[in-house]
């Protein structure tokens, strides 16, 4: 019989705690391949060294919980009687005096209440070791990739298809949201970015009613969610026409792109991989133009390990999946980014995005 | 000359510490006016009990910072050196002995680096006294999220109208979401939940491929999200026709749901309405279908205070907005909620939702 907590009783051997704590997000959904939501009631596991784990659960999830299989002891507790004692029947259950915890993930109110029910407790920030545990993705959670990748492509083409000269901004992130739903997400991945002409350099646009003129580019930002997992994907298109900067500017930000698919190989650092891209676009007419990294992770969260950038000597895994997403961004004319979700593989990559990357004039 | 951080002054003098901690999310956006996402990278304000706040910002975002015309020292840093000397920095620029943070928003990372940059700082919870000054709406705050029920009222209208037999859940929730977007949405408040026949039982239902037959319920439960308050309105439907045990089941939630609208008045408790309202269904023949309080808090977050629960003998004040959505649910069949976003007044209430409740009859 396989011991699920395996890897966490191994990390916390590792990091020298007694036990590893888990709190609703995407170390859980991983584990339990269930979703709770992350709520104003703490709902903690904790998985020790060895022995059975032990958990905090509001009661009126109890009907949810029953579904994980949970192996240990489950502490709930009642709105009306809050949940000091939960914790502090859990502290005398298992007497710990240090856990690993994910200090990302994990809010101050639940810190609280574990440090109060297990008096000198040694609560330590675990967050790269324990999410470091999803780096490496499985064939399923590939498949779960492919699948909201799938769905947005599809959503995308559709949307493409349609674009006419005078459409909104607003107008063509409606048709995508609903593409995506139609074609089977079960949520965004975030909040799409459609952004026209100079709306197209800002990083974190919100769509407009500015309809579309000839000679504008069109940044589409965006993903599905679907089975846990999170697509990202941008493309970059000119509607009507697009001006000899604009295509410079596109095939430099298309070399770039080009060339994390080329470097990108299990074992390569972070650093190595952005110093790869971002010296294309360095050695272009435009490099002033800019203002980002190379990518970051991604799976069940849209930015997670590993962090594409200069500095980071982190080595890339085989079965990593990372964006390689690099622009060039003119915040008084256009901006153009090609994003690309590319799983990392022991002799190259693969990438899980296939969209075209050929400049594309629409409308 | 107003000082934009009197209240929160007044806040750490009431509870006895040296500093208010607030990091981005409801209560960061509601005194900024400008949103910050939380990413891995921290970024606190510090708001001592009098003198200039301070900051920890990130570099990257010292360009977004620039627009808060923030009076206080900025002490940021760079992803390749981290940001503990950043802390350090502030550590040194404003000793701190005491500071209440919000518990429910800031992350565990965050609450080290403040531990470790402040030797002996007591870190206290201050989440219900800090994101209690959100409880009370403006004038403004009320007509965004009018704003945002606006947007959300016509997309379900839209909806409505379009819905026939046979028709899918998840082609309704791909309508309902376009609807939001072409409405104005800037984003949606949460996931909607569009479920028929048994699914419409589930609390958090997802939308399937299964197609609406004649006499399902239909359960819509969604919001948009407008100038960065949210939406919560749920109502259910019938499509084709609607037995006699739906009828009346109806009409008891129904009843439930007047009887808050005629109850909620300032300072009531939020015991006293959620009895007021609990009361009606467990009056009825399906006292055993109840799964649920009446109802939660609605601004900047979809549940916030005041939680509308027996229990909870916290006075409702004029200017709070909370939702009232009785609900009963059987699993085996179908679940009705009606669910309404309610305003409170010195003298009683107005819903800020006014889509009829009235049964109705889809397809």
């Amino acid at each position: 019989m396989t011991d699920r907590y395996a890897e966490f009783r191994a990390l916390a051997r590792s990091l020298g705690v007694g036990a590893v704590g888990l709190v609703p997000g995407p170390n859980f959904e991983r584990l339990y391949h269930a979703h709770f939501s992350t709520s104003e009631r703490p709902t903690l596991v904790v998985i020790p060294e060895t022995g059975p784990p032990a958990a905090i659960v509001p009661n009126l999830e109890l009907g949810s919980w029953a579904a994980l299989g949970f192996e240990g002891e489950v502490f709930d507790w009642r709105d009306q009687d809050g949940y000091a004692e939960a914790f502090a029947a859990l502290g005398r259950h298992m007497p710990l005096s240090s856990i690993a915890v994910e200090g990302q993930v994990m809010r101050v109110f639940v810190h609280h209440a574990l440090a109060a029910a297990c008096p000198g407790i040694e609560i330590r920030d675990g967050e790269t070791a324990i999410s470091g545990l999803r780096m490496v993705k499985t064939g399923a959670e590939v498949a779960a990739l492919e699948e909201a990748i799938r769905i947005s492509e599809a959503a995308l083409g559709e949307v493409t298809d349609a674009v006419r000269l005078g459409m909104t901004e607003r107008e063509i992130e409606s048709r995508l949201v609903s593409a995506l739903f139609s074609h089977g997400a079960e949520g965004l991945a975030f909040g799409p970015i459609v952004a026209a002409a100079e709306n197209s350099a800002k990083p974190h646009a919100s769509a407009r009613d500015y309809a579309l003129q000839s000679g504008d580019a069109l940044l589409i930002d965006f993903g599905a969610r679907a089975q846990g997992f999170c697509a990202d994907i941008t493309r970059t298109f000119f509607v009507g026409h697009a001006s000899d900067e604009a295509r410079a500017v596109y095939e430099t930000v298309r070399s770039a792109n080009q060339r994390g698919h080329e470097v990108a190989r299990a074992g390569i650092t972070a650093h190595e991989i952005d110093d790869a891209v971002q010296s294309i676009l360095e050695a272009s007419p435009y490099a002033d133009r800019i203002r980002t990294k190379t990518g970051h992770g991604l799976g069940r969260e849209v930015h997670e390990a590993p962090y594409i950038m200069r500095g980071n000597d982190q080595t890339v895994p085989a079965g990593a999946v990372f964006t390689n997403e690099p622009g060039l961004y003119d915040l008084e004319s256009f901006g153009v980014r090609i994003e690309d979700d590319i799983l990392v593989t022991e002799d190259g990559c693969r990438s899980l995005t296939t969209f075209p990357r050929e400049m594309r004039i629409l409308g």
